[in-house]
């Protein structure tokens, strides 16, 4: 079960398709094996780069069996929902299945510190003993939290053990948030999101990992674990290489088919097939893709 | 089968709960017999004010089942989701249970033109040979369709055969969308939604009835039925004795527990209960709906 | 100088324009006198409703000082603007030429409690000892302020004075703050927008009269007049006469041309003119005004 | 006058305040001087970075001279406000004193294709002859412009020069206004925003430049220089030594307030201060941002 001391990478998985927009459960096998090769301490399905919202209940169900089945880190499930109804549904079945807990977002309808904390409340209470996550992501949801609500938020649900942290800027909050929990407010774990854009400052302020989903995982989890040894300057050395690949696949909208492009290059899904609506990388995507990434890999045969 | 010419009343259709927030499906046979006794032409379910976004996938096709099963009347299954799987996994269901037609809202991320005219084909493409309705709600979706926009939906897919207008303001756009079919674009029926607000000057721009769910459907349909027959001065004092209650049911976030409340008071559902998160009335709210209730009954006892 | 005293009725002034777009300031003198004419006790003009954001910093000083010239009774003035610097020049200019106060709304971008109380306190330190209104309108500015922290900004500016109230629904929270107030929060005016939608609940819940600029200011001085002396049904049976016009008014966008064409024929000003970008009204639009006028004229007619 | 075959590197001027907040007309003259020194080939003022919206009407006028009196490059002046008077005002004053064009961004209120394109025509019509800037920043503004949008602007206004590009993502527009304009669309100037974020990829699809504010405008200069030269390897090496400080001061928010820590470090302005409402920067900030300017120059000094 996940728990407020989790830390390391837990990876954003993709959904695999098949070339006409049939779930690839075949490929998931593989995925979970490649994410895990890789670094990985845990992963996290059926979130926003899972296009969790293009599967129909019965396939979201399929995928986190199948990704349990394979996988031997703990899970976390992505369950935001229009409603109640749906979040406590597939939080049961994934729990049931064998998830270490859940994710949720605040649904974009949601404006004042009241309305966000209710919120929660109701989620919590819908959620019983299951540990959960809180996505914290402005720039995707439109719901903006300050320190403050969050820190309510912990205070008020102790099932509540970690926070996907992507505000953005969010640096300060890392910050604020662990001076409030050395005076006393409640810790928990912080992993942090938005492509790893900041993971070297995110470490430094207080993260305790990554979850995000760069498909070059194992460059988080060296960061993590060079940060972690007090290595900064080799965890700042490593990630400027990755950094140019980093910004490209941090386009908004466009990034998932550039993740995808790039997972399918390295083998850990069959096909980059996202399902509509969905963007598709032009060929002059294709060769600033592949550019970036010969460039970083004579980068990082340089300096071997 | 729905077709372009739908008309009359389509009421929206509550859902209702029991107390502790379960579906009561015996509630549901009652109010499908006072929606079609007070006049109702067809019913939509499953829609915003049929809290559709706050059911799990299950209890959605429960609803769909046991108001058919009801109903003598064509039934529109509100089917809109974050994604396509979902839509067309309850498209499916509910045609199959013997729908008449499904209804799709944009969701709320689209922007431009082509994001809108393109998403609609996509939803065409997987609904088959579904008729389907288009949903034109801004002040819920924050997604603006222009009349011309509208028409390339209504011209690129033929199974799109009605709107439910609720532009706001949208009496312009009902007689853009009148003119550009008269000038040879394709017609589908238009019915009115904003809880009836502006039913009579609707119905004199174009339209062909209403779909919305103020709890007195008796006045949507002998508005309906009276500007039908020319009679619009007898229209217009009936709607007047009605306005102040549906100023008042009108209130977004809140007009729901009114609608409910009315609804529950005239026996057309067991209880009231909306699932949370959702407002409740205080007493004083309860005291003016009932004063509203009091005078618009003064006023049609002094009329007769 | 305006305090939290204040009531009655401050009618939200329009500006009015020649054919051509430029100021029409013989217009102000006329609309100013029939503005207190039909009862207004106060004004308040370069409001949203007043076109502010289209007047060039000159123009604004002009149509003030215009105003004040001719006006016996108190006036605000709108100084909403993207900065600080803009804010405070108006202001001064304003209260220099014998204003009685300024009314701010948040700008768009605020999202968290602690972003909206901020933003203020920044505004009452830039406006010194001015007193000034809240504008507290969701709808139009995207910003939602909770009962809470609408009693924040009380409390911590007490050159605040009065609340601007015309969120919606907003019925409960008016009475929120009065409840808060008897137990011994800082009492300001509250004084009621949105087109007069709600006026009769709005008083019986605890407001002190209506700011906006319905048509017939005469119809709000009478419901405030009435309800203040506990004539509730008396108040509400003139309500409803003037509600089918008040609802058509109230529409988003349009309401501003509904509102001009109707004081343009009542004589207030010379012109419907509004400045570009401007919705102007149709062929329609303009009968269904003219109906429910002679429709509303045989009701009062009736009545006595 | 600025024209469609403007290229090169404008630099978005940041405005210089005085630690009490007045504005710094000194540090203008040196800003000026810095920016022409490292490269820019023009100069855009009071933009968005420009803390336009926070400087009074009287102020922005004073920006406006002293620049124009300092500079030998030319001079776009940022004009967006609420309203068209407003616009054409400060266009007018801005012209005369000898700008070469002006900038303007679509109001946030604008959705529906029709409502953009109707925008910029009457935008047009208020600026006559003067030459402009079509600002595409919908991070910012939350107005989402279609390539197809920006095609028909470009054609119906041959007034509108030059594309301020800061779609995000927005690689894919630029190839598709050069094909467009490759098959006979009127071609204007592109120069590329975000903080040159992506600029390599930029110029290889077809920009003409950088129009942003990252504080080191030589590093654009230099790449706009090698890209146009064709040596693009070296170009991207030069790039990704800045890039790990482009991408910190690319931050939503605190962005300006670490863009004016390293111009004031680099002596270009004499205080660092942005005016209120503005973020501060926190020690650990602090010394992020001197982390990687140190690192930066290491990695330059070695590359000599």
């Amino acid at each position: 079960m996940l728990d407020e001391t989790a830390k390391g990478v837990f990876t954003i998985a993709v959904t695999p398709f098949l070339p006409d927009g049939a779930l690839d459960l075949d490929s998931i096998d593989r995925m979970v094996a490649f994410y895990e090769e890789k670094g990985a301490t845990g992963l996290t399905i059926l979130g926003m780069m899972g296009e969790a919202g293009k599967l129909s209940a019965e396939e979201s169900v399929a995928v986190v069996r199948r990704v349990i089945a394979q996988a031997s880190v703990p899970i976390v499930v992505g369950v935001s929902a229009p409603g109640l109804a749906a979040i406590k549904a597939l939080s049961e079945t994934a729990m049931d299945e064998g998830a270490a807990g859940v994710m949720v977002a605040p649904p974009s309808s949601l404006r004042t510190d009241d309305q966000i904390t209710g919120y929660f409340r109701n989620v919590s209470e819908v959620l019983g003993t299951t540990p959960w996550v809180l996505q914290d992501f402005p720039l995707a949801t439109g719901v903006q939290m300050s320190p403050r609500v969050c820190l309510q938020i912990f205070a008020e649900n102790p099932t509540c053990v970690m926070l996907k942290h992507e505000d953005w800027p969010g640096l300060e909050k890392i910050t604020t948030l662990r001076h409030a929990q050395a005076d006393g407010a409640r810790r928990v774990s912080i992993l942090c999101g938005n492509g790893a854009q900041f993971l070297p400052e995110e470490m430094l302020r207080g993260a305790d990992g990554a979850m995000t989903g760069f498909a070059y995982p194992e460059l988080m989890a060296e960061v993590v674990r060079l940060m972690t040894e007090g290595k900064v300057e080799a965890a700042r050395d490593l990630f400027d290489i990755y950094l140019p690949l980093i910004r490209y696949e941090s386009q908004p909208g466009l990034g998932l088919a550039i993740r995808k492009y790039t997972l399918a290059k390295r083998g850990a899904i069959a096909h980059a097939t996202a399902r509509k609506p969905a963007p598709t990388l032009s060929s002059e995507a294709i060769a600033e893709i592949e550019t970036l990434i010969a460039r970083q890999e004579a980068r990082l045969a340089a300096r071997s």
